[in-house]
């Protein structure tokens, strides 16, 4: 056990704790069957509209534009993806709905009992860029043991930006030392550690991209904890 | 059912999901024997420290001083309690210590079979003034199965200001008449209404202030619901 003193696990989301590509792509079929939209790899929808998240996002992080809810960035990159990729136009009505995907994801398989075993012992939220009504029907869908959820809209600061993390540890009252980030993205747990000395543990995701494109996950070797997922992450924190 | 396009329901917390005074009343016990102070009614000084709540609130509703979190507030208030009843001095580590009984109160009786039988159907938050480290270490220690924590400090601002429930309903992303606050506190519920729309349901409960002090609980007759407690309110929302 590695950080005795850790009282709270803040997890990251999409690649993290959820599968976001396949979750898209799931739902993007469903759309293209109604609108007999066909012989599209939604896949590549997916990672479309994924390559535009970081882009928006970074809209608000410099100032350039007021916090906006992760939902609205959705829904506007997804407008954006489909004229890119010159398909037919989505009405408003599908726009809405299917901007929601991101609500609707799977966990990897491991998360559900990972999370049940470790919410004996510790706090555990997401810290997520995805806003609060996002990261609630996600948890209510795929029974995500939340203590509590946190994240961009709580703070109104997405992640990296040093504020975010802070913010977090304030809420919790607890010194960032007793609180862990939990991710899949070297990123993220750098900008933590960095914000305000928070713990890290890396989780490698080989698939986020599709089983096609496994990532080489390696540990950078800087973090508190290396888990192969969050079963094990459960059991190298004792529970 | 008198709500039928209700998706969150948010609740009260002290008064209305704890019983604040004998749990306060229980660690000032503690405290008293561990200090050799005897002879005192600890549910007094329950109700003292509980009647600094409003004003050291009042004095950040109305912009007199930026927003500080409950816990600040009750140790501020126990310090003061402490010099009006004449009680010797606590230590900074007392009162660090007391400060925090608000985290360790105890639901009513009704209150985790209720809101248990209530999440299948329903996204479930406490909406109160007390912060998020409060709420958390309370529903941990009690069993309390809430989705999310929303409150005060989450908005940063003390109910009963419009802006407490307003921004509630649009974290949740639900126009106000699908989110239902559930309180033993008629000023509580009729703010709730008047700022937004929300939908009310009004719980009494007759001995928030001591069994030797039943309270005239009745219904005003101006909520969309009266339920006798928590199980009461899960069968008259059909769960």
């Amino acid at each position: 056990m590695a950080a005795p003193e850790v009282r709270a696990l803040l997890f990251d989301v999409f690649g993290t704790t959820v599968d976001w590509r396949s979750g898209v792509a799931r739902e993007g079929a469903l759309l293209g069957e109604r609108l007999g939209i066909r012989n599209l790899d939604w896949g590549l929808v997916a990672d479309a509209w994924r390559q535009r998240y970081q882009p928006a996002m970074e809209e608000v992080r410099s100032g350039r534009r007021p916090f906006v809810p992760l939902d609205t960035l959705h829904r506007e990159n997804l407008a954006a993806v489909f004229r890119d990729m010159s398909l037919p136009a989505l009405s408003e009505e599908d726009l809405d709905e299917f901007a929601l995907a991101w609500h609707r994801l799977d966990p990897w398989p491991d998360v559900v009992e990972g999370l049940t075993r470790l919410r004996q012992r510790y706090i555990l939220a997401p810290h997520s860029n995805g806003n609060v009504a996002l990261l609630v029907d996600m948890a209510k869908r795929a029974g995500l043991p939340w203590d509590l959820v946190l994240g961009a809209e709580v703070v109104r600061h997405y992640k990296p930006r040093p504020e975010s993390y802070e913010s977090a540890c304030e809420m919790l009252a607890l010194p960032p030392h007793q609180v862990m980030l939990v991710a899949a993205h070297h990123a993220d747990l750098t900008a933590a550690r960095a914000a305000c000395g928070m713990r890290t543990a890396f989780i490698p995701r080989p698939f986020e991209h599709g089983v096609e494109r496994p990532r080489n996950a390696a540990n950078e070797a800087t973090h508190d904890l290396v888990a192969l997922d969050f079963c094990d992450l459960a059991s190298q924190l004792g529970c």
